[in-house]
């Protein structure tokens, strides 16, 4: 299944919030080999429903969505599911899933891991 | 210099989000050398203030406090500093640092490129 990958941040209306996100994004689209798209939510542009509407016209058959958010709210229980669903009607060619948040992901543990331990390295060498 | 790492994540008032945090920091406090607490910023117990009362009395000298935040906004550009430089009058035997969100940790990102592979083999299982 030709699959894109959208990570979804929330947005905000402060405009110096969006630029590290458009860094990790510049820094995925070199990394990963899939296709990654950063959306948001609300507030800020790209919408997370042009973004999937502009992969489904590329053809993407199946797109996962993995929430940057560190835990389940009320967002990831209620308003992005319903985002979703309406989404799916529009495009009833795409399989959209909802990740779990990458905070609850393991690789997330041991990103933390690696930064404590650089930290504490880091203080050695000063 | 006894250094202990607090991670600070924001709060909320609903309950069942706090909940993947302290399951996070039972894995941290077992995997990490280092002393790891967990604290928020406002809305959920303990707080930020609590935890580095608490860290002072037990005699660390150093304190790094790792935001749970995927970017610098107001909170981490204002009031977090404005908390900090409260609670360093208030305990003037700590240094309390400061650092950069997880987010923009090259660590977050190459979390975020496994996160992307494993799914990519996952879907190649099915």
């Amino acid at each position: 299944m030709k699959t894109a990958y959208v990570l979804m941040a929330h947005g905000s209306p402060d405009t110096q919030w969006q630029q590290p996100f458009q860094e990790l994004e510049a820094h995925l689209k070199q990394r990963a080999e899939a296709r990654v798209e950063m959306a948001y939510m609300e507030l800020c542009d790209p919408l997370l429903e042009d973004t999937i509407a502009n992969l489904d016209k590329e053809g993407f058959e199946r797109i996962d969505i993995l929430p940057l958010f560190f835990a389940v709210g009320r967002h990831l229980r209620k308003d992005v599911p319903a985002q979703i669903e309406a989404m799916s009607e529009r495009h009833p060619g795409l399989s959209i899933q909802l990740m779990p948040p990458v905070g609850q992901h393991p690789a997330f543990t041991d990103a933390l891991i690696r930064i404590i331990e650089e930290g504490i390295s880091g203080q050695n060498v000063d």
